[in-house]
């Protein structure tokens, strides 16, 4: 025998259930079977949500009057109640339109449009406890999404989520970019690539390509208090949702009234559009810091790759990196190459000994004896550079609350607006507070750590401290209400260059950029022209490639990663890492093909210059950029940075030809990319074009 | 930056990190890097373990020398402390040889073959905490298994198992049936058959056929006081442990000493090596219970299809189906036709009202009123009939557990022998107690869950009572050990007939034989004769399938499933059913294809009778059957139940071709089987071959 519930699903009334006899008691008022359907503003995209007969709810899309998702079932397990997901009706239902558009404080684009059909669904069981829940649905031309909403009631005030059973089905076979969910190393693997219906279970963004060449994202926006996404393949193209787990059996516990984080579905024909789509910061609510202009977008250089080359340690010792001496030797080179900030790893104390990996030990105030932070602190300021704080926990969130305070405090006696955190979980987990006030380990995006991350967020913006976190929770958008949330890791950066098994192949920034770096900035530390590191392939782009990712790689902090050295010698180059923006009136995708390659132009927020980035996987392409985004009246100097006769990405890798030429919206340029390389151009306002 | 554990797999010494200096400490005593390697008896299976020079273990596993698993990794992560995955070294291995042959009380042999090769490895960390954890490796010729020890020891006291991370590396492409994991209705889903690299998490056994023809299937043996295992694929053919959540965020908590249950691999150049093989019995321990006499396979009636056809009802009111009368008609027939049990469902009172599917007001003690459970007992008695106790919980295991040993002393008290429990939980899962005396919901293969039934079978063994639960934990071999653990459903049985959506295919059954049935018994409840049901499929096999699949499905206990009215009216066909035997002395596979047909022969364990039992998906078949199995010495009377001419499992079901014929064992017989047929033989033995 079995679940009863097939019984009823069946169709045949059966008397031990008081389901039909209680549906049909009400059957002149209260929550009834339904359907209700919406359409983007374009009509693009449209919704039907449906709530039959025995009180299932799904929703299905269609794009163009061409079905995407399949009947998609929504809710949710609870650990001390009844699941919600059967018996529901629909109570009431609401369609309005939005239509505005704000303001960026940074970012990369200036302005974005705010325009969607929303579909409000309040839906209340039938029978039984009679508990209310609503979905609301979001349309946009470029994506849609939902969340769910529980109004404050009698029978639901505290919300144990076991599981949350949305779904997502698939309707087409195609291709999936996906990295595996709990793994212990996070988000720093190398993307699958698989049909959709080879796919485990999968972190988000999930990105899909269908046969037709419609490009699917799945991911969420506004993560708060809540646990992180995961998609779980059920067969064939149908997902659902995999919750983090919590502490407890209860992968989310909240009180009502509440709302869950939105589920988000970026939908566009080319790959480009995914880029090009703003659905997530859209669906995050508007800025509650105010102004945040103590905080300006910046380059930074720092003590980090000495580490990575193993030249230097983090710990104390003969090899120690963060010492006074060769921190003023960056603070020089920073003022006399106009880099912002100054990133000092290992300045601080517990590094050393057993508890690395752990975080008990680390102080967040206490400098290393051979680190003079007063002295430091003076000569920085001296020249006009910020040291970039670093605060690594080793995953010991709750040793870090308690110093955050403090931490904080003696940045902003300082001067220092902006801080690395750190999140290197050599336990397994990252260790969070307990309901008895002891501690725990918890996975990196479970509803203790989503809660973690936001206290941070919230008390470094008290002193006026910006974030830019290390092994992150994932980014879901909320820069926009949190302006001081700046960029984040949360992927494999350019440290696997120097010590990767196997290091970063050329196909990884072309797959960053149509599936992490849809949630949001990368804190990815390009400009690497050392290409020797501790793994046979080094560093596995050619230089114009590492240029191309300032622009490729979006992030208000940049870092020009390299030693000091390799800048020196390599001044040609190292010109373009110098000029290029950080902070963008607009962004445009010229052409782009998930872990192929992609071509992205950015026009400065500072100034009428744009940039050009361009980069291939490990395949050599030549690619026509027509440069109609530049402003038709204007002539511009573009001053090009393409791969060398020869280049590719193992054996000449600074091979880069560095030319000027003068250039019109009228022109179209041929990218000539080597294998594993790119291309980068800055496009300098000249006169007007003469009539 | 990102996790310095890969700084150190880079091979490069690191002087952050105290772990190659304390390594290189104790470079002359103690636990270091290093491998083992062990095969099995007859050299068909052997393992090579490592322990590499970074501390990571890893084991790998060839087949008559070619590689079936890959490298895979062994570890834990911990909730509390760092984990147990990377600075191991071996500190001592050994090698041991083990053969005996033991008797089971009841089963599908009665002599089983203990023959293996133990590799013992102890493992302990080179630096740090120096933890210790022991991984043991049993091989036999048809499959390997490994388990972990913690032995007693300071620095690993309360073991707190946030994930388990052992890997399987399977090395070859291949095809995979398989049950997604972590869906709200446990096992009862239809197999998913899809490219190994399309499996998402997969519940265990998963069954799978490499490309070269190999065979294999994983899963675990005694599953005590520890989490149910889940195999997620990371990538390709890798699969990690996904263990089932627990009530904190730890799966499993356990003080040292303990064990895992054994990760077990299944290996045979054919489907029907799987089948054959005793490894998952062998892996438990011996009988603890000693006399077990009390329980006697049997076949046994009951009033349970007259509810899956609506025409009864579980719950009170005008259509109940316990009462007095229809179960004095039952004991009547079942005395009649020589069946030993009569299972009541619906007796007790808790079927009505909205705390169905909770289990709140179930009581296993109080009968309804129309039901006179001492009149019932005292005619039963007199008839030489047992009722089969009916224990519905609604998944809540916790109210269960109150009221068990009065549930179980009443059943002793009427002298009843054997109980069905069911877990149905409506609420999305079961019902537990918490740390502080309250209940929660938890996983129905949770550690809780685990220990829940372990509770039930040990304390209905007191009262003499054999436990054969529903919407059960999955079989993991314990009946070796508490033989009154008899057998149990775990995946979708009959009842779908009746009304599922869809109903069981016909490619069902041969699915179940080589993946659900490889844990071990089932109470599928087969022998229906009234094909028409509420769903349009009705019954969608033949009714030769039927009674095949008393000899292809084992259980000790068998139900005829059929309204008794089914069987009166068609007694040629029934007496198979009434001839059948339940107990066996040995068990063979014929021939077989995962999901496609299987043929198997048993003999029954108390007379010298054979018995086969054929059956096939939607596809006719035409098989061979050499009687080699039989005496060479005997002729035989073979009574054959074929599909007669034109069956098949849409139109013509109940087109049966009923005949005897002598044979020996020099015979070959032709089966033809009917899309979605079957066919069932009885070889009764005669007088000696005359030479």
């Amino acid at each position: 025998m079995l679940d009863r519930r097939s019984l009823i699903t069946a169709g045949a009334a059966v008397a031990a259930l008081p389901a039909p006899a209680a549906a049909q008691d009400a059957a002149t008022a209260g929550p009834q079977p339904g359907s209700a359907t919406a359409a983007s503003p374009g009509g693009v995209l449209s919704v039907e949500v449906t709530a039959d007969k025995d009180g299932f709810v799904a929703y299905s899309v269609n794009r163009l009057g061409k079905p995407v998702i399949a009947p998609s079932r929504l809710g949710f397990l609870l650990t001390d109640a009844r699941k919600l997901e059967r018996a529901f009706g629909i109570l009431d239902q609401t369609v309005t339109g939005h239509d505005d558009t704000w303001e960026q404080p940074w970012g990369e684009r200036r302005f974005i449009r705010n325009r969607y059909t929303e579909l409000r669904l309040q839906f209340q069981e039938r029978w039984g406890l009679m508990r209310r829940m609503d979905v609301v649905f979001r349309l946009y031309d470029d994506g849609l999404s939902f969340r769910y909403e529980f109004p404050e009631q009698d029978n639901l005030e505290t919300v144990r989520i076991g599981a949350e059973l949305t779904e997502f089905n698939i309707v087409d076979a195609g291709t999936a970019w996906w990295l595996p969910a709990f793994e212990y190393n996070r988000a720093e693997y190398l993307y699958n690539k698989t049909p959709i219906s080879a796919v485990g279970v999968s972190q988000t963004p999930l990105t899909m390509r269908l046969e037709d060449g419609t490009h699917l994202s799945i991911h969420e926006a506004a993560l708060v208090d809540y646990s992180g996404m995961n998609l779980r393949r059920v067969e064939g193209g149908k997902f659902r949702a995999m919750l983090t787990p919590g502490l407890t059996s209860a992968a989310v516990v909240r009180e009502a009234p509440f709302h869950t984080p939105w589920r988000t579905l970026q939908i566009a024909d080319q790959a480009g559009g995914l880029v090009e789509s703003s659905l997530i910061l859209n669906l995050n609510e508007p800025n509650r810091l105010g102004d945040v202009s103590w905080f300006k977008p910046m380059k930074y250089i720092g003590i980090w790759w000495d580490m990575h080359l193993d030249t230097r340690s983090w710990n104390s010792g003969p090899k120690h990196g963060a010492t006074t001496e060769y921190t003023l030797r960056h603070i020089d080179f920073a003022a006399e190459h106009g880099f912002g900030g100054v990133l000092v790893e290992g300045w601080n104390v517990g590094w050393d000994g057993e508890w690395f990996g752990t975080g008990w030990g680390y102080s967040f105030t206490q400098p290393y004896p051979d680190f003079d932070i007063e002295r430091v602190a003076a000569y920085a300021r001296s020249k006009g550079v910020e040291i970039v704080g670093h605060h690594e926990t080793g995953g010991n969130a709750f040793f870090y609350e308690q110093q955050l305070e403090d931490a904080f405090a003696l940045m902003r006696r300082f001067g220092w607006h902006t801080v690395k955190t750190g999140y290197v979980a050599d336990a397994g987990g990252a260790r969070v507070a307990t309901a008895d006030g002891q501690s725990a380990l918890a996975w990196h995006e479970s509803q203790a750590m989503a809660r973690h991350h936001q206290t941070v967020v919230e008390t470094a913006a008290k002193y006026q401290v910006a974030v830019n976190a290390h092994e992150p929770i994932k980014d879901t958008g909320l820069r926009r209400t949190w302006p001081n949330t700046i960029t984040r890791e949360g992927a494999r950066g350019m440290e696997y260059a120097a010590w990767g098994q196997p290091a970063n192949p050329p196909e990884h920034e072309p797959n960053l950029v149509f599936t992490r770096l849809l949630a949001g900035p990368m804190d990815f530390t390009p400009g690497i022209f050392g290409m020797e590191t501790r793994v046979p392939a080094g560093v596995a782009t050619t230089w114009a490639k590492q240029l191309a990712l300032y622009v490729v790689i979006y992030s208000p902090i940049q870092m020009a990663a390299d030693l000091l050295e390799n800048y020196e010698a390599n001044p040609a180059p190292f010109q373009f890492i110098k000029d290029v923006a950080v902070d963008w009136h607009e962004t445009r995708v010229l052409s782009g093909e998930v872990g192929d390659f992609v071509t992205i132009v950015r026009k400065d927020r500072n100034s009428d210059a744009w940039f050009l980035g361009s980069i291939t996987d490990e395949n050599p392409r030549i690619l026509t950029a027509p440069l109609a985004f530049l402003d038709p009246g204007r002539r511009y100097r573009a001053e090009i940075y393409a791969d060398g006769p020869g280049a590719n990405y193992t054996t000449h890798r600074t091979a880069i030809d560095i030319s000027t030429r003068e250039v019109t919206s009228a022109d179209v340029l041929t990218l000539r990319l080597a294998p594993g390389g790119g291309q980068a151009i800055r496009f300098v306002p000249l006169g007007r074009v003469r009539r």
